[in-house]
């Protein structure tokens, strides 16, 4: 292992627009968002995809949680072959656009269907064009997650919680040395106990609704006791032991197009079984135990409108449910 | 690694007594214990010296968290050897006695000055022996321990305890399977939840004073949301979020004998840097957070007599104090 954990991020930069400025415009059934449920990346793009009703829009296509030495596989569909992309690995797609792509198959991507070829895998433009280029397909009641005169709050508040929180994490558990894991264990808590304070008096993270910045922070959230506590060592506490941060995690899981994207066990399995380098044996935990987050959590004490002037998503379609075994809410959450 | 883990139990049986039945008399200042502070096994030990003060009578070796591949080493001690045994490794004084012995190397162990060899490192009869054998060295005011009409049922709860709490833990650490580590976790879980049962209506294990039961069971509690928590994957939940056991783990820490014996950083500097089959980094985690260990318990509600008609022990003995960094109570903990 390296000293310090170095993230790729240059990830293909295409965009799909409205007015087509890379060649690929906005239409509605030509892509398809390639995702598995463990990735916190992708779970970013599959909670944006629910809240602004894209299902009809773009279709997805959901890698199993232990990939291969190269590629997230379809695993999980009938013939181990995705049924519309009609291949067994993403890396098929990613070589269809670019032959012998030498960089990282990642999740979240965006294929196009008439090529079968990634569009982009660009995960932070990504959720912000569903937002931006997409309305013409949005649902009745959609929110604005990315408010005009928010953006550099929002943008301001991600970025810090990259560095220390969604990448900090990962920077702790694949350290290969102590300092460099102290180094990011001191920012992880740091970063955590400075959002702990700015939540304890507003119910989301910038303004009073939710927004790009809360649908960004809250998969490290919801993975962190089940894998990032004991698997990468981000061990001062708990999520459960972070009296505002635990209640507004569970906020936001309960809320509709958060809570019902999350299947435990995928998320467990995947970083417990493909990161031997960490866990040789790769079992995988039993724990921990999740019934808590299905608990009150208090925060509509503190005012704000989940959706603003829009309203919950309706449950997700019947073939995008996630097992109930695999999620406290037995993946379904509906509206309060 | 086997698909269970399988402890091997067959310890030299030799035992100290006051008729020297197998050779070995009670003799003040003959006997060295050797222990390590990261080792719950030893840990029973340096409890019960503490609390039926052996200081005087029997010294005390203190081997260094991180062992070699063969033996336990006094790497702590100037110039790395013993200053009473002379030896740098215990494996030495195993081999004083039995030359090319071909087990393990373990603490606690008994070694007589004497010869410098070791006479027993049974730890299960030798906490017993040091109750029912030593009685002419016990301090004034020191607790009866193993009374004799409790004996039956503290050897039960024990026995219970040791399968699936004491060596349960290790059965979930080093299970090579998948369903040899679930066994041991249900059973672990299953146990704690028993324990926590028993204990929200009593204070003490068996009886209503401290007694061997839990003395054998507490070393494991108190190593749990350090290292098996997360190492051993024991995770359903942390102790602290166990609110019976937790109080219960507590009330024994602030007694003193008990949290005076911890030594959080070698703790956790053993398990994480001496097992690297199941943490091949070798990274110790900088949590958890230690400072709920001295908060109020409120078990003294449930009454019992901590000492019976006894009393506390006095602080350790200057040499033997831990370093204050290492342990929530500074090192020394003082009657309330």
């Amino acid at each position: 292992m390296e000293p310090s954990f170095q993230r790729d991020t240059a990830y293909i930069p295409d965009r799909i627009t409205v007015d087509a400025r890379d060649g690929w415009p906005v239409e509605a059934g030509r892509y398809r968002l390639a995702v598995a449920r463990a990735c916190p990346w992708a779970n970013r793009a599959v909670i944006v995809r629910r809240l602004l009703g894209l299902e009809d829009a773009i279709s997805m296509a959901i890698a199993g949680p232990v990939h291969d030495q190269r590629s997230w596989t379809f695993d999980l569909d009938p013939g181990a072959v995705d049924p519309v992309l009609g291949i067994p690995r993403l890396k098929d797609a990613y070589e269809a656009r670019f032959p012998r792509y030498p960089k990282g198959i990642t999740v979240p991507a965006m294929v196009d269907l008439e090529t079968g070829g990634v569009v982009t895998n660009d995960f932070k433009q990504m959720t912000i064009d569903f937002s931006l280029e997409w309305t013409a397909h949005h649902r009745d009641g959609a929110p604005d997650l990315y408010p005009e005169h928010l953006r550099d709050e929002i943008d301001d508040v991600a970025r810090g919680n990259y560095e220390a929180v969604n990448n900090g994490v990962y920077r702790c558990g694949f350290a290969g040395t102590q300092p460099a894991y102290e180094e990011a264990y001191d920012q992880l808590f740091e970063r955590l106990d400075w959002l702990g304070e700015r939540l304890s008096h507003q119910r989301y993270l910038v303004g009073d609704t939710i927004t790009e910045a809360d649908v960004r922070l809250w998969p490290t959230l919801v993975r962190f006791d089940a894998v990032y506590h004991g698997h990468f060592k981000a061990n001062r506490s708990k999520l459960s032991e972070m009296p505002v941060l635990w209640a507004y995690a569970r906020d936001l899981f309960q809320t509709p197009g958060f809570g019902d994207t999350i299947d435990f066990d995928q998320i467990k399995s995947h970083y417990y079984e493909v990161h031997r380098d960490v866990n040789p044996t790769g079992i995988v935990p039993k724990g921990p135990d999740l019934s808590g987050w299905m608990t009150l959590h208090h925060r509509e004490q503190l005012g704000g409108r989940p959706f603003g002037d829009g309203t919950p998503p309706p449950p997700p379609p019947e073939h995008e449910r996630v097992a109930p075994a695999s999620n406290p809410a037995g993946g379904i959450i509906r509206s309060a």
